[in-house]
């Protein structure tokens, strides 16, 4: 009998690698922060023992969700203003609230209660952008989760950083902190291509050259974007970007609602990444992204909420249903984005677009144990005759019972284990009455 | 001091009535099945008091949500098969699924599902269409719920009846026996123009019309289903609606994703029904229904997830989630579908569209006691900004707390009351076994 950290009885397992290999009454060892072993549960009842043995029947097994894109701390601004158009959204509400309100607190606070949000919902790794990252990385440690994240770059002062220097420096301080950090890393981030001037795109490559690290921006995200660059660049986005020498397999472009077919075939020949986020393009009317084309040409893409802002929610859940859902009926096809694909998506491409696919994504003996339990024994999950289209068309992220990242129980039962979320909930809730109240100032 | 049966002290209560009053801090005396105050809470201590008294600290209370579309025994065939195009999906698994196992067994704990997961999800009331619909009147008593249903009439034989004349019969027998029922309430359900002949048709017109009772139907659901039709009847469907006498007011049809303008124009001047249902015309690619066409227009459109073999959940929160977002995308415009008129939709006009306005839909004294209570306290649901926006954006179902319908509360503190949803479970499992074995029979 060998001794493991935790084992896992019981439950229908997929692991979501290649083969899609799923095992009944399935068995997973967990030592340490690492899948020990895999397995069925008759045979691991003979070879493991351990202190923490856990039931699996009735349940999903699967790797943890990867929200490819977000802005955390956004939380703080959920449902502020919706059901407008763009301009008017973004000039009197959005960044008037975020100019007067975001502040380290905000972002420490605001980052943890999407956290708590996340791995409620089954999310065991993001991707963010958003000002003041140093305390959205401490927020992340805190909640046991992990993330890849930098500090959003623009060529106009941020509430954090005065100019684009100072962003690219505070990058460079989190790339040094957070080196060799078991849970956090750090990628570089400006914005977009609309504002960040050339030499802040150059600086940035440069700097996530030089460590090796993901370059990540918004892309292509409304038509009016995309023809605003052209004249603005005197030629289409992407390449420019190759001009720039950004397209390469660390960018990850975030939307690309408005990549054309030239611009698919080059994403996919230098093997760039994109996030899907269906739900926000809805719902601020930017359109539909070409996903399955992009699939189709070999693009390696992950799934995405975006911020709270925009959505309003951070459930993946939710997410994966709007994406295998939209794209049929914009192609009046239904075998577009099959249930397989997506729940693939918001695992193993996720952490392929994020590039850990050596640590995450997948459950595989070696891999770190990031996975959660889904409880089947629901009526709404009643009765169940494919476990895939259950996760993308069924589940929603409440059904989440149990919470591994890392090795480590996150949540057990529905219970946070890392985070005081009452705590939390209070802090947030005061924060947005500041929020309120700075919206009745004249700007 | 005045003694109510129930009395709800504090929270947000959402009225939905036409000039959407919200009360802060309010407070909701229930007497009987019915609506006898609605105040504010520092007001009610002092005038009601009662032996059930609920905290609504923290809550939204509002009425309960109307699913105007599904076929409730389908829950058993959830998940059975997707993504793929209609005609392999109906005639490979759906048609054969039906034949070999529909009975009056599958349908009473079928439904019975679907009640239990509908009252979880805090919807009170909802329009049905199936087979052996006696049963499903029975799982609705049981639930307590509130249903207008009928059995679905075709020209072939369904499980249930050989003959249109048959169905016409039983639907007869059915109108007899629940006459005059507090809770049930039955309609003439011809299931579409692509199904039924011209005499069934006008027979169950006449039935309608005898009985003063509303007459439902799938219309226009696909653009193939239009060209059929076009070819077959010689003329577009609505017109030939009219011909028959069936354009008024009674007549509820469901879908309507190919209503042209000039039907758009009919509809509203004849005061008919439509029943939108974004999820299922997505996943089944069927196409985008002109919905806020048809709202501008004046036509009274309610909104259905349909059945569980086509969404897959009979949430109405995804529901209105996507209703929200899709019309925005379609159109590329943020502004269409706003959350407001989204949860009318789902209470209000839902109510309008089954007939039942004087009863349901809204929360004003004298109104029959139909509602729901949703925790606040969650991470996903804070801070709010805006409740509507909060209903439609980021609740789920399983964000329902408490749930009274007809005065009778159903569900409290998610735990129901009227159901034994293991058992339920344990009987649906084991009709999906024997639907499982009957797949693997030649046909
Ligand atoms: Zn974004
Ligand atoms: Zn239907």
């Amino acid at each position: 009998m060998k001794t493991v950290d935790t084992l896992i009885l019981g439950g229908t397992i997929l692991c979501l690698d290649e083969s899609m290999t799923l095992i009944e009454d399935g068995a997973l060892a967990i030592k340490g922060d690492t899948i020990a072993a895999l397995g069925r549960a008759n045979e691991f009842r003979q070879k493991f023992t351990s202190q923490n043995i856990l039931d699996g029947t009735n349940s999903l097994i699967m790797p943890g969700l990867i929200n490819s894109h977000t802005h955390a701390a956004m939380t703080c601004f959920r449902g502020i203003a919706d059901d407008m158009h763009l301009m008017e959204w973004l000039t009197k509400y959005i960044f008037p609230a975020e100019a007067r309100n975001v502040d380290p607190e905000l972002a420490y606070w605001g980052s943890l209660l999407a956290c708590a949000e996340m791995i409620r919902s089954g999310t065991t790794m993001f991707c963010n952008m958003y000002i003041f990252e140093a305390e959205t990385a401490q927020a992340a440690r805190k909640a046991g989760m992990r993330c890849l994240l930098g500090e959003v770059l623009f060529d106009f002062p941020s509430p954090n950083v005065k100019t684009p220097k100072e962003g690219l420096a505070y990058t460079r301080k989190l790339l040094d902190t957070w080196s060799g950090d078991p849970l956090i890393r750090i990628a570089v981030e400006p914005h977009s291509l609309y504002t960040c001037s050339r030499p802040l795109l150059v600086e940035a490559g440069k700097l996530a050259e030089e460590y090796q690290v993901p370059l990540a921006l918004h892309l292509l995200e409304t038509r009016s974007e995309k023809e605003q660059l052209r004249e603005k660049l005197g030629q289409e986005a992407v390449p420019y970007l190759d001009e720039l020498g950004l397209l390469n397999e660390r960018l990850i472009a975030f939307h690309c609602v408005c990549l054309d077919d030239e611009e698919i075939r080059l994403f996919s020949e230098k093997g760039c990444k994109v996030v899907y986020n269906p739900e926000s393009n809805m719902k601020l009317a930017s359109g539909f992204a070409p996903v399955s084309r992009m699939i189709r040409e070999g693009v390696c893409v992950g799934l995405g909420t975006d911020g709270c802002a925009s959505n309003n929610s951070l459930d993946m859940f939710q997410e994966m249903d709007t994406a295998a859902k939209l794209e049929k009926v914009r192609h009046l096809d239904p075998t577009l984005m099959p249930a397989e694909t997506v729940v693939a998506m918001a695992t193993r491409q996720g952490a392929r677009v994020l590039g850990m696919e050596e640590i995450t994504g997948v459950l595989k003996e070696g891999k770190k144990a990031d996975l959660i339990l889904i409880d089947l024994n629901r009526p709404h999950l009643t009765p169940m005759y494919n476990p895939y289209s259950h996760l993308v068309y069924a589940v929603n992220g409440s059904d989440v019972k149990t919470v591994f990242i890392s090795g480590k129980m996150v949540m057990k039962d529905r219970n946070l284990l890392t985070l005081d979320e009452e705590e939390i909930m209070q802090r947030v809730c005061r924060i947005a009455e500041r929020i309120r109240d700075s919206l009745k100032e004249p700007s």
